[in-house]
């Protein structure tokens, strides 16, 4: 068996290659669009204080994408893989903003009880007073 | 932390959900398209007699992937875990490939011996002499 760098690149390997790439150009183009989606959902789910991950969604869009698959000619296994792994990855997205909002209106908490403690000290001039 | 299935999904949320979906069939699609060239390549491999992994290959596609990644702003570190993921799978696909085409020629081989013996033996005419 023959290393193909060890070879000159077949024309048509190089063709079908070409198509690869244009392919997964637009597979990158899309995985960020739907990642800009999934950001919002992220931000929306901690605004409502809904959980990060949505089993019955999850379970909705295994059965539909195991339709595509067998539509599509994609091995419906592997398709559910690569599903599996890219929701993983937006669970874990969504956990790490649904963090960040408490940890940021914890902050918050601290910034006001903070202000309102140097308020009460007399060191800063109460915002409602500057109204 | 309430489940959203606990909920009335909230409009903002379903209406992003059916980006997704959307977003999601497009994948799919897209992904069963590519698994259609990359069993041409494995195919063409197996012709040719090309190793079904190719590094250098791969090399080049995890850099062009990382630049594209940047430009339409997907975490790179996710896009690489996708692509090898996706890579890993083609390369046991054609790994398949070969296996058959290799056992598919040695059947033939062993057909052929087979058939040649039964020539000999009297049993079958040869399929020259039916020319």
């Amino acid at each position: 068996m023959v290393a193909v760098s060890e070879t000159l690149v077949p024309a048509e390997l190089a063709s079908l290659r070409a198509s690869i790439d244009n392919l997964d150009a637009a597979l990158v183009y899309l995985l960020a669009e739907r990642f800009r989606c999934t950001q919002q959902v992220g931000h929306l789910k901690a605004r409502l204080g809904l959980a990060p991950s949505d089993p019955a969604r999850e379970e909705e869009q295994l059965q539909r994408l195991r339709a595509l698959a067998l539509e599509s000619g994609l091995d419906p296994v592997f398709a559910e893989k690569v599903l599996a792994f890219i929701i993983a990855e937006v669970i874990r997205n969504h956990g790490v903003i649904a963090e960040a909002a408490s940890s940021q209106s914890a902050k918050s908490r601290i910034d006001f009880f903070g202000l309102q403690r140097l308020v009460v000290a007399g060191w800063v001039r109460s915002p409602k007073a500057a109204l």
